[in-house]
């Protein structure tokens, strides 16, 4: 087989030979049966063994620290230990934060709306205008281009750079009152593992935007999920506040990827000014989030020292994944032309993208023989991938052994749907 | 003392003399020094250790029945044995219900913001009518009204009858268009504890209703909350469907009150035509609810008949409060003309109606003395009792021996309230 050599300049000969090389390997690959899920980016079962004790430990008491009973109705806003855990850990003001349910993803949905709905600030509600815009960086997370889709926002993709979203692009757009808010992931982004430099923190901060209750949806989702050394992030609000919009940032978290997707703690810091707006909608939309939850997650996380040693053993499970993804890729694809990918220091996944119109075949050849992908395009807003290119690897959830194989399928696949482009030329 | 006769009758003179004999009594109840807090339905913290196994249990395992880990991301209708639990307690087809949060408060604020800002089954969303109307049988939850009154919606009073809410009223009103739906607590109402007759609910799910998306917002939040025998309730569901508006009712319940507060399940139920619409708008939302408090809860309660006996627990912690609450009247105001009352089979409050302005003065005197009630107001929409004549006790949370005392204030403050209010005139 012709290996690491440039396929893109193969003669058709070659290519038809090649071809033939690759069938005979996809058809031993589907005869495994394998039956894999790759699809999300889903802690792997002993990764969550590993966080039993939130569960497990015994309760000791069910009073909050202000004596508060964590079993009964209020503590609207969440128990002080958690504000001041969760204010430790992200180095944040714990007056700041709303500590909510077990999803981040709903205090996203729930800002959205509200800004949707009533407006904030004294500034109009989005539903009076004709139009609302929303600044999508791409590829990005499919759930947050999710709710803007819904919302029936123009999604307006904008590229990323090694250091962030193209800010120059950013800048520019957000001259016109129309663009309201910008979907963030500032560390490890999804999927490319991307993060934000101090100079694109500073600059979304201090950026003149026409429409004043532009928003940035920071979605910290991996801040403390470090596979090596820790990167450290620029202070959205000191940012935001630097640069005279101490308005601007809504900073979401959770503990979805530190102890249970099912079952984590998540919170919602804002401006000072809007805490109190933003207290008094979610005091009509709810009594309070689970309190005992709360209590329980973070007797288990205690504080960021126990809580960055507890990172540090999950990242050993899952640094033998990336390894795994990663050196299967250099193996299988370096030099052959048909792949570029990022090699994230943390978070959830890996980006790959392959040769123009090429994604959605190879995610339906690794389907055909077993291996769910996420779906080609699911990266850009509205599951649209202008180039077809880009793919997202979540190599958490299966086992390294697993990994493997699907790897193994995952770079045949790529080949062959290159081969197959390059022959229908 | 004048004891028990009708106060409204009494000369001049003699109010004088009664006030000056409530005056000294109210001093002497100011210098116990009480502090006491009647304001809220919450269960006390003995009720709360009675469900302790909720808690405590050993987990056993994470799996569902059907496999699926609890801890992990998914299952967003929530787990099969969850739904196969609410649906043998409620006599619901599972098929129906959604098993969501801590807070089926939060489930209802969502459903209303999705009719508000997407509608449904293909009407128009609510937002783009001039006007919505929304019908609040009074005395009602004041956290509903909030709900309607946040989105801007009118609310129309309705008069609540032994049976239900005035159905010749209800059916009057819903020949408007701009009435879009019902708050409705069908059994053990809040505050009065009135259960709805099968003649009621047939109606409710039958009447014509020129909005097409009229919808019951069925919050059976007392379903299984009997404190004697348990009162049957007519099934909303056959009753639309019967009606031909099978899609016509939204159901509500969750566990609060029969284990936590702060960490119970709730569940939303509706018609079969727009399930799928509903839990497709839900995975815009979130991910899934916290499954593994689906999973803790279930194992605790088990099934019906468990959760039967349990809730006799319950109502044994329950039954000398109300007892203690009702006797109190019968001694204290029995007679005087100075009040009326319900006499709940079950539910968490009981409704007081005093002389017509003398609610919020009689707040205003038991805070004097160190118990807090329900503000005056608060069980009519935007907080306006028109007659300033109703008022909630929320008999749960202190002990017998304190609500004896908060009691004994409560009565002594009605009759000072009325006593001023007749010597002012």
């Amino acid at each position: 087989m012709v290996m690491n050599r440039d396929i893109c300049d193969l003669s058709r000969g070659e290519l038809v030979t090649l071809k033939t090389q690759l069938d005979a390997a996809y058809a031993e690959l589907c005869g495994r049966n394998l039956k894999l899920d790759m699809s999300r980016g889903k802690p792997a079962p002993d990764q969550l063994d590993a966080c039993s004790g939130a569960l497990t430990d015994p309760f000791g008491s069910f009073k909050a620290e202000d004596g508060a009973d964590a079993r009964n109705y209020g503590v609207l806003e969440g128990l002080p230990e958690a504000k001041r855990y969760f204010g430790e850990l992200l180095d944040l003001d714990p007056a700041r934060i709303i500590v909510g349910g077990n999803a981040s993803l709903n205090l996203m949905y729930d800002m959205l709306m509200r800004l949707y709905v009533f407006g904030v600030g004294g500034n109009p509600p989005w539903r009076t205008f004709r139009k609302v815009k929303f600044l999508c960086p791409a590829p990005g997370y499919d759930r947050h281009f999710a709710i803007t889709g819904e919302l029936g926002f123009e999604m307006l993709t904008v590229r990323m750079t090694p250091t962030g979203p193209d800010m120059d692009e950013v800048e520019r757009l957000v001259a016109d009152p129309e663009v309201k808010g910008i979907w963030c992931v500032p560390l490890y982004s999804n999927p490319q593992g991307i993060c934000y430099s101090d100079e694109t923190v500073r600059r979304l901060g201090r950026m003149k935007c026409a429409a004043p209750d532009f928003k940035i949806f920071w979605d910290n989702a991996y801040g403390v999920h470090h596979l090596y050394e820790e990167t450290p992030l620029y202070d959205i609000f000191k940012a935001c506040e630097d640069g005279g919009n101490p308005a601007r940032a809504y900073y979401f978290f959770s503990t979805s990827k530190i102890t249970f997707p099912g079952g984590g703690v998540s919170i919602f810091a804002t401006g000072y000014g809007e805490h109190a707006e933003i207290v008094r909608h979610l005091g009509i939309q709810t009594i309070s989030y689970d309190k005992l939850n709360q209590l329980r997650t973070i007797r288990f996380l205690k504080d960021k020292a126990t809580t960055k040693k507890h990172m540090e053993k999950m990242a050993s499970f899952l640094r033998p994944k990336f390894d795994t993804v990663l050196d299967t890729l250099d193996r299988e694809l370096a030099g052959t032309g048909l792949a570029t990918w990022t090699k994230p220091r943390g978070g959830y996944f890996v980006a790959v993208d392959v040769l123009p119109g090429c994604a959605k075949r190879v995610v339906e050849l690794a389907a055909n023989a077993g291996v769910k992908l996420t779906g080609a395009g699911a990266t850009y807003p509205l599951h649209h991938d202008p180039a077809d290119s880009n793919l997202r690897i979540a190599p958490t959830y299966p086992s390294v052994a697993e990994l493997a194989q699907a790897m193994e399928l995952f770079c045949l696949s790529v080949k062959l749907a290159a081969v197959e482009k390059l022959l229908a030329k």
